[in-house]
C-alpha cells in the first residue's frame, strides 16, 4: 500500500511504538523487560483501537548495530528467545516500520517523509526507554510542531526514577500530555486539543 | 556484523549504488532500462574491486513509493520479471542497503549516519538516474564535504543529453570527477586527490 | 513580527530571493553580475507585487565563508562598491534573511522551520545561480514537497547553457514550472496548480 | 574570519553558550535569571580560558520568536534593560554566534555545518536551561557523535530538581561528563577521554 494518497486531517492521530522490537540483551535489560511488558500490554490496546480507526500504526525501531538488517529479520531474531514484549506486539502487515539508527526516531530515519504522507500531526508515543529514545523522539517531534500524548502506562524505563523524571520534562518543556490511559482515552485527549 | 567499530581512513571509499534495484516499470523505463544495463556492467566491475579492497558498498535505494516494503521484498519484487540490471547487481551479505523515499540518497535515510562509521569521505556515485536521484545524491553529498567520483559509463539516464548536462553540472558546481571508469581507475582517482 | 501566527493558506505563496547580495567579487562573477541584473529586474518586480499581497519575501543568502558576519553586515559590505544588483533588492524591514552556509537554501538554514511558520506550500525562486543555488535549492523544496515556479527570467548563471539545462532539469524531474514571468502571471500560476 | 581553513584536532573543543543572550521576560525569569547569572560567572571563566587557547566559542541562541533579528539586536535588545548575565557575557569579535528557531542547537541551524569547519569533536554546554535546550542540545550533539561535557555550575534551569534531573539524564542516557568546574578542569576533561 502506498502512503502517497492519504489527506491530512485534524482529527486522525498515529501510534508510534519505539524499540519493540528487541532482544533484551543489554546491560539493564533485566530491570528493562518486565516493566516493558507492562507497557506492552497498554500499547497493544491502544494498538487494537488505531487498527479499528484505520489509524497508522508506526514501528520505529532501533537496528542495534546491526545494519545489514530489515525489518522481518529484526522481528525474527527477537522472536529466537522467549520474549513476550515483541511476541505480544508483533507488527501486522498494515503497520509501519521504520528502522532508526540513534535514539531519536526523526535523526536520518524516512519518518519525516513518512507521517506528512500519512496525514497525521498528532503522535501517541509508546515503547522503551522513557528516558532515552522516547524523551528525544519526543523533543524531536515537539520541534516540528507535532501535538503528543505519551501515556505514562505505555511506556517503561530500566530505572522507574529516571522514567519518572523524563515524563515530568516531556510535560514540562515539550507540553506533552502523559496521563495514563486509564485516565484518558484516545477520544477525550482529541477533544482536549484546541484545533 | 556492526558498522560501529571501523576507523576512518584517508584512502578508503564507498562505493553508492542508487536505484538499480528497480522494477523499471514507470513511464520512460524503456528508455531508461538498456542505458541502465551499460551503467550496470560498469558498476558491477567497480564492486568486485570494492569487494577485494574490502571497502563498503551501499545500495541506496528508493522504496517507490512502496512504504511497507524492506530491502530482501523490493529485490525479491525486482527479479518477478527479466531484469538483467538488478540480477546482474543483486547485494551480496556484506553490502549495506539503504532505503531513501525521495530522489536524494541523503535526505531522510540512515545513510548520514552509517557513512561516518564507515570511515568514508569519498564517494563513488552509480545508478540511475544521471539527471535525479544521481545528481541531488551528490549536490547533498557535496554540501556535507565528501568527495565525489561520478564515472560516466556507470550512469544513466533516460534522456541522454539531459543525463550529459547533469554531469557537466556535478563537475563545474560540485567539483566532481566525471570520467569515464575507462579513462580512470580508482587507484588514480584517489591519487590525484589532495589530502 | 513573530512568524508565529501566521496560518496556512493553500492560495499564499512565498517568494525567495537567493545569494543577490554578494559583493560579486568570485571568478566568474563579471559574467553573472549582468545577467544577475536582468534578473533583480524580474525579482524587483515580483517582490512588489509579493509586498502588495502581503505574502512573504524572503532572502536565502550564503554567509561566502564569513561566519562571524549577520545580514546587515552583508548588506553593508555588499554595498561598498557599486552593485546595482544588491542596491535594486536591498531588503526592506518586512523581509526576512535566512543565512545559508551552502548551496541549499534548507541545507543547516532556518529556513525549515520558517516556512511552515509562514503558511506557504508554494515558493517562487529567483536570484543566483541557476545551477547552483536555484538548482539545489529547488531539489531539496521539491523534496520536502513544495510546489515551485522557477522563473526564467528571475534567475541567472555564469554561462548561458548551464543554466539553461538547470532549468530543463527543474522542469523535467522537479516538476516546476519555469515560463518567464512575460508568459505567466503569478495569478495564472496559482490557478494552474490542482489544490 | 572564514572558518573554512581549520583543521580537524583530537584535542581541541569548542565551548557551546545556549540562550545567555535573553530578555529574561518569559513567565519564570524571575526564578531563572539569579540561576542563569551563577552559570554565567562560571561560563565567563571558562570562555576565558577557550579565548586564551584560541578554541572556538560558539553562542547558539533562540531568537525568540523575533523572526527579522540578527545577532546584534538581540544583544542591543537584551541590554536595554538591568540585564548582568548578557552583558557579562557579551560575545566578543571573534566569538560565533548561531540563531536557533527551536529548542535543540542542532535543529535547522548553521551549525551542523560550522562545527565539523571548526575541527572539534568535543563541546562543553553552557547556559539555559538545563531541562530544554541543553538537554536537547546535548542530545542532539551525542547523535552526531560529539563528547559532552555539561558542567553542572555552568548551567541552569528555572525548577532546580528539574535541572538535576536532566544533568541525570544527560549522565546517563547520553554519556555526558557532568561535574562542576569546581571539580573538574578542562585539561583534565580532555585528558579523561580515550581518543
Amino acid at each position: 500500500m502506498s502512503a502517497g494518497k492519504l489527506e491530512t486531517s485534524g482529527g486522525r492521530a498515529g501510534l508510534l511504538i519505539l524499540d519493540m522490537v528487541n532482544c533484551f540483551d543489554f546491560p539493564g535489560a533485566d530491570d528493562l523487560e518486565p516493566r516493558a511488558l507492562r507497557a506492552a500490554l497498554t500499547t497493544d490496546r491502544l494498538r487494537q483501537q488505531f487498527h479499528e480507526r484505520e489509524w497508522p500504526v508506526i514501528y520505529v525501531n532501533d537496528n542495534f548495530g546491526e545494519w545489514h538488517s530489515e525489518p522481518s529479520r529484526l522481528i525474527a531474531r527477537a522472536l529466537e528467545n522467549d520474549n513476550p514484549v515483541t511476541r505480544l506486539l508483533q507488527p501486522s502487515d498494515q503497520d509501519y516500520f521504520i528502522i532508526k539508527p540513534q535514539f531519536s526516531g526523526f535523526y536520518s530515519t524516512n519518518l519525516p517523509v513518512l507521517l506528512p504522507r500519512l496525514g497525521v500531526r498528532r503522535l501517541v508515543l509508546t515503547g522503551v526507554a522513557t528516558d532515552i529514545c522516547v524523551l528525544f523522539t519526543a523533543a524531536d517531534a515537539h520541534m516540528r510542531e507535532y501535538t503528543l500524548w505519551v501515556p505514562q502506562d505505555a511506556v517503561a524505563a530500566e530505572d522507574d526514577k529516571r522514567g519518572k523524571w523524563a515524563l515530568q520534562i516531556m510535560a514540562q518543556s515539550l507540553g506533552a500530555q502523559t496521563a495514563a490511559t486509564s485516565e484518558l482515552s484516545v477520544d477525550e485527549w482529541l477533544a482536549s486539543l484546541e484545533d
